[in-house]
């Protein structure tokens, strides 16, 4: 799972557009677009870690390795770009469905969850699994971004309506919200963990019983036939 | 909370002993011990934050700082190696209760969190604080030590065996197992998450509450009390 990650890139250095690059680019956001859409791209069709930096330097129609480093320091730095555009998409529907008009707070959770496995990147994600679990940078990047965003600008306001309306009972909203999104953004996260098709099936399942547990039956059959479907993309792909 | 870490040192480097070192002292291990001994007091007195390499050095006795920088390239490598020495005791407490006799699965998992907060080690733990949640290379030992050994090593044997005895039920044990592990090393853990009194204890409030909804009903009103009183310990130092 994957609830609205905000600027991945917070807490790292990526490329930027400096004034060599300005002289020989005038330019530069396109060079850097490009270069998103073909590393978007190949990381989906032949998955992060079997896509080299000289893959999509091949498909960039004549742009050189210096200029792709230029902009990025690394592969990793690439991922992070992608992954933060992602998460812009997402931030802008977190904001979307809490502004939303007549919907109680638990109605708002449960759509939160629909989408962000319905979102069309969430294959991307499942796809690339460049296997965080690994990367000290990234899972921190993601576990400050959850505690110091996710929570405060978006869970916890819908949890905190939801009190008022009635619809969600907690006497510790801050801290529901908290465990509740680091739960579906770490430890449910296809990125994260390297797990196959039948223990992310088996997470999703105790995530839905803890949210239960707290009042909170927002997993229902078809978010859970969703999942099974984007395990499936993403271990297809894993097994390339 | 703090499930017996193992091995904090296995994924970040420790100062070692080398063969200059052999050459000026015959005993490298006392060294280390008298550093590691000497920097726990004064974690422990002034917090983590507040002790400089200078003030360890002061109480040595004698020992030069390139001494010292020989076994530790930094604060944080003693630091590692401190908390590294209190998961080797922890975990041979989890060991110890896992192969108990005469006690069912949920017992021992009630009294492996009981015996976590009792232990005397527990205090030092809040009192350095030392905020790994500014620490990727901490937080990210944490975090796999958690997923790699707490959890398959004691907590999954133990649930495992509740399933056998009747006194857990869970159609997940694995996941149900990295989740309550992962929730009290990490989310309910005072050196990544910088909390407050208040938000300390409600947060162990939503812990209790998400253990009794997988029906392990084994945090009781002592172990609150526990809480209640390490948080009290941990605040005092940091607000010296």
């Amino acid at each position: 799972m994957h609830i609205g990650m905000k600027s991945l890139a917070k807490h790292v250095d990526i490329g930027y557009v400096g004034e060599l690059d300005m002289a020989r680019n005038k330019h530069p956001e396109e060079t850097v677009n490009l270069i998103l859409a073909v590393a978007t791209r190949l990381f989906m069709e032949k998955g992060y870690e079997h896509t080299s930096i000289q893959d999509i330097i091949n498909e960039l129609g004549g742009l050189s390795k210096g200029a792709i480093y230029h902009h990025f320091k690394s592969k990793e730095d690439i991922l992070v770009a992608v992954t933060n555009r992602m998460t812009e998409v997402s931030n802008k529907m977190l904001e979307e469905i809490r502004d939303r008009k007549g919907l109680n707070g638990k109605e708002k959770l449960k759509i939160i969850f629909k989408e962000s496995l319905g979102r069309s990147d969430m294959d991307y994600i499942f796809t690339v699994a460049p296997d965080l679990g690994n990367n000290p940078r990234l899972l921190f990047s993601m576990f400050r971004d959850t505690v110091d965003d996710v929570v405060p600008l978006y869970i916890l306001p819908i949890i905190q309506q939801g009190i008022s309306d009635g619809s969600i009972r907690t006497d510790y909203p801050t801290e529901l919200a908290e465990l509740v999104a680091l739960a579906a953004n770490i430890w449910t996260n296809p990125m994260v963990f390297n797990n196959t098709i039948e223990e992310y099936y088996r997470k999703l399942m105790v995530f839905k019983q803890m949210l239960d547990g707290f009042g909170l039956d927002i997993v229902d059959e078809e978010l859970l036939g969703r999942m099974r479907e984007l395990a499936a993309i993403y271990l297809e792909t894993k097994n390339k």
